[in-house]
C-alpha cells in the first residue's frame, strides 16, 4: 500500500535493526483518514474470501480492525490483554509471550463472540514474530472459528513470524512488509 | 442518543445496580456502524466547539474516539496504559484509580502529541466516578492543551463523575445518561 509505505518513510523512525517508531500516526497519535484508506485495503484484499467478523487484539489494532469492520460492513471482536472483573463468565485464554515488553499476558476471549465455523479475519497493527497473531489463531480456533486471513498493516519481514504463519497455512496480508532497517532507513518488499 | 439507549436495552445487561454489561456491541464484541453513528453524535454536539484533536484511554474507548476523529477530521491520540519498552522519550505520567479492577494505573502520553493550547476533546466508552476522565485532564493540561469537551458513550449519572467534571467546569456530553440499573431494568435519564 503504497500511501501507508510513504507515510512511514517520511514519519516513521528506525530506532535500530528492529524497533520501528510509528508512534506519531498509527499507535499512540492515530490518523483516522489513514486508518479509513487501510481498512479499504484490506477489505479490498479480503473481499471474497468470506469472512464473516473482524478480530484484532487489544490495543493498537483496534483502530485499524475497527475501520476494516465498518468498511466490510462485520462486527469486529477485541481480544483482550486485560480482564475486567466483570468478565468472567465463559472466557477462555491463551498465554501470548510478548517480545517488546518481555513478559507473558493471557489474552482473553469470551467464546460466545466467535461462532462454530465462523470465518475470522485477524487485523493487527504489526506483525514480527507472530507471537500474537499465533495467540489470536489459538483463541479463534479453540472458540470453534476458522482463521481465514491476517491483516498486518505493517510486517517485520525480517522477524519469522510471517514465513511461520504462511508455512502453517494462513493467508496473511502485509500492507507495509519491512525488508530491512537500519538507523534512518527503512526498505520494504513486495509482498 | 436514542439508537444507543435502545440498543443498550435490547443487548446490555444490569449486572447489579452499578455494572452494566454492554460487551456485546460496545467493549469486546464492537458493533462499527453503531461506533460510527456515535462518532457522528460527538462531531454533531461538539460542531462548532473548535476541537483540535481527539483524546482517547486505552484502549476501549479508541473505536468510538477513532470515528469521531475520523468524522471530524481531526487527529486521535491514545493516552497508554501500558507502556511499551520503546515508548520512553518525552513521555509525561498520572496515577490513575480503577474502582473496576481496585488497583492504579500510569496513564502516559508522549507530550509532543498534545500542543500548547491546543483544544482537546476526550472520548471515553464509560463515565463512572470520572478517575479516567481527570487522569486524562491532567496529562492533556501537563502537556499544554485545554480540554474542550468529554464525551462519554455510556455515563453512570447516578456515580459522581459527571457532575465533579461539570462543577470543574468541564463540558460533559453523555449520549446515554444512566439514571439507574436494577437486574434487568435500565433507566435513562435527560442529559
Amino acid at each position: 500500500m503504497e500511501k501507508l509505505k510513504q507515510r512511514i518513510l517520511s514519519d516513521g523512525r528506525a530506532l535500530s535493526e528492529s524497533v520501528l517508531l510509528v508512534d506519531s500516526f498509527l499507535n499512540h497519535q492515530v490518523d483516522p483518514v489513514l486508518m479509513k484508506q487501510v481498512g479499504e485495503e484490506f477489505a479490498a484484499r479480503f473481499s471474497g474470501a468470506g469472512i464473516e467478523k473482524i478480530a484484532t487484539i487489544e490495543s493498537s489494532g483496534i483502530a485499524p480492525a475497527v475501520m476494516t469492520a465498518l468498511l466490510m460492513n462485520l462486527p469486529m471482536v477485541i481480544l483482550k490483554k486485560q480482564v475486567s472483573a466483570i468478565m468472567k463468565e465463559g472466557i477462555i485464554q491463551t498465554e501470548v509471550f510478548s517480545f517488546t515488553k518481555n513478559s507473558c499476558y493471557l489474552l482473553t476471549l469470551k467464546s460466545q463472540f466467535i461462532r462454530p465455523g465462523e470465518r475470522v479475519l485477524v487485523i493487527d497493527d504489526f506483525l514480527a514474530n507472530g507471537e500474537a497473531a499465533f495467540g489470536a489463531i489459538r483463541l479463534i480456533e479453540q472458540a470453534g472459528g476458522q482463521v481465514a486471513g491476517i491483516g498486518a498493516v505493517i510486517a517485520k519481514a525480517f522477524q519469522d513470524g510471517m514465513k511461520k504463519l504462511r508455512g502453517a497455512g494462513y493467508r496473511v496480508e502485509a500492507l507495509a512488509p519491512v525488508k530491512s532497517m537500519r538507523e534512518n532507513t527503512i526498505e520494504f518488499r513486495e509482498d
